[in-house]
């Protein structure tokens, strides 16, 4: 089988407005340290470890960032314009939400790739082989989110923080991203997105609303979503301790 | 109101099978470094840590911890009697099970304390704000179970790795601990314990079953429970990069 190509979507636009917030400024200032995608982490932006982390994976043909529509030109200034051995890298104006961002991101991509992967611009520590692994798993089944089964008790809190049961937690995952998709799959799910009803919190919610198989794949319980300061503080963590601390390959 | 007094109950007993697996013995030999409980952290034992927490609480009055028999012995000697201020520090056989373990230790607490604290001996990083935040609610409410909401999307996979749906995540929390009960409100969940259906994944749900109320408290995502080589690892970042960042009173 030949090596499987795939157009990344890396999801930027969000307007960070808790981070914003946690620092002690309003979103939407000019200051790039208020955004959680371009804060420094050990040095370098956020979105440079993700663009960085991916790039590492060859089956990967071209990045198309959605970033807030004010922040494109900049953007395109400060990471330019290809990542590593030419592939294209393009900042593409978010939407009003983050699936209209990755529509735009979608309509942005090379149609020729048989892939197309999502990512979370603040999830700056996903590992190659796990990207690797979602890939290969999405190529064979249509579909491929990276999570974790749930390790802890599971509480119902339906209102305030009294509990009211106990759930089960045996068959459940938490999603990280990537979520990877054979491009047909993505397109048709986009393609019906006003047609699905409540919030749609992943982009695989969509293709399983279609009836296509999703898989899960086995990702690391590093691989965190930077909403507040302290989360960056965590990744700075892991990066002085050497993460990741042994690239194995994943477990499947 | 009085400040409360609490007895500490510090589950240890568990064997550790996929810990000392991961680093390539078997559980049960007696070299302490393949036990999570006693594994090195910060040039200490992770119990140290856990047991340093407590005794910055005030409120505490004494821990009971419960480890496996053959370290009953070896762990007084290691540990000694008393945290600070001469508080009682007690090490007693653990059972064929963590209930029967927390039931072991609650037998040798001083019957005179209003509450109990359960904590997983395995998650040294426990703020001692949360854990007076715990105690607070629990004198007011019955009990308290520390926890996180969930902020991911849930997928139920109830077999292999297909996903069947995306579960709505509004209103789910994954619990920690520790757990604090007042003192009558757990004496007698455990007398009922036989009672109870299915798996008991925490000491909550044997609480919940007699109808008693439980609250969720608010603890930090860095409260991790140390079950792998790489949850020591990303422990012992936290430490090297300062956790507690910042101390500050707990959220509510």
């Amino acid at each position: 089988m030949p090596a499987p190509t795939a157009s990344v979507i890396i999801a930027a636009a969000g307007a960070g407005r808790r981070f914003a917030e946690s620092v002690g400024r309003r979103p939407g200032t000019a200051d790039e340290r208020l955004s959680k995608v371009f804060a420094p982490l050990a040095g370098r932006p956020v979105l440079a470890h993700t663009l960085d982390r991916f790039a590492r994976v060859r089956a990967v043909t071209e990045v198309v960032v959605a970033v807030l529509p004010e922040k494109v030109e900049w953007a395109r200034g400060e990471f330019g314009g290809s990542i590593s051995g030419g592939r294209p890298l393009k900042f593409v104006a978010g939407g009003s939400s983050r699936t209209e961002s990755v529509a735009s991101a979608l309509a942005a991509t090379d149609g020729g790739t048989e892939l197309v992967a999502i990512h979370d611009a603040v999830r700056p520590l996903i590992r190659p082989a796990v990207i690797e692994e979602a890939l290969r798993v999405a190529i064979e089944h249509g579909a491929a989110v990276v999570g974790r089964p749930v390790d802890h008790t599971v509480k119902s809190v339906p209102n305030g923080r009294r509990v009211a049961e106990t759930l089960p937690r045996a068959g459940l995952w938490l999603a990280q991203t990537p979520q990877v998709f054979r491009r047909e799959v993505l397109m048709t799910a986009y393609g019906r997105r006003e047609d699905v009803v409540g919030q749609v919190t992943d982009d695989a919610k969509l293709v399983e609303a279609m009836g296509q198989a999703v898989m899960m794949v086995l990702g690391d319980a590093a691989n965190i979503k930077i909403t507040t300061p302290e989360d960056l503080m965590f990744c700075e963590a892991f990066l002085a301790a050497g993460w990741p601390f042994d690239d194995n390959p994943v477990s499947r």
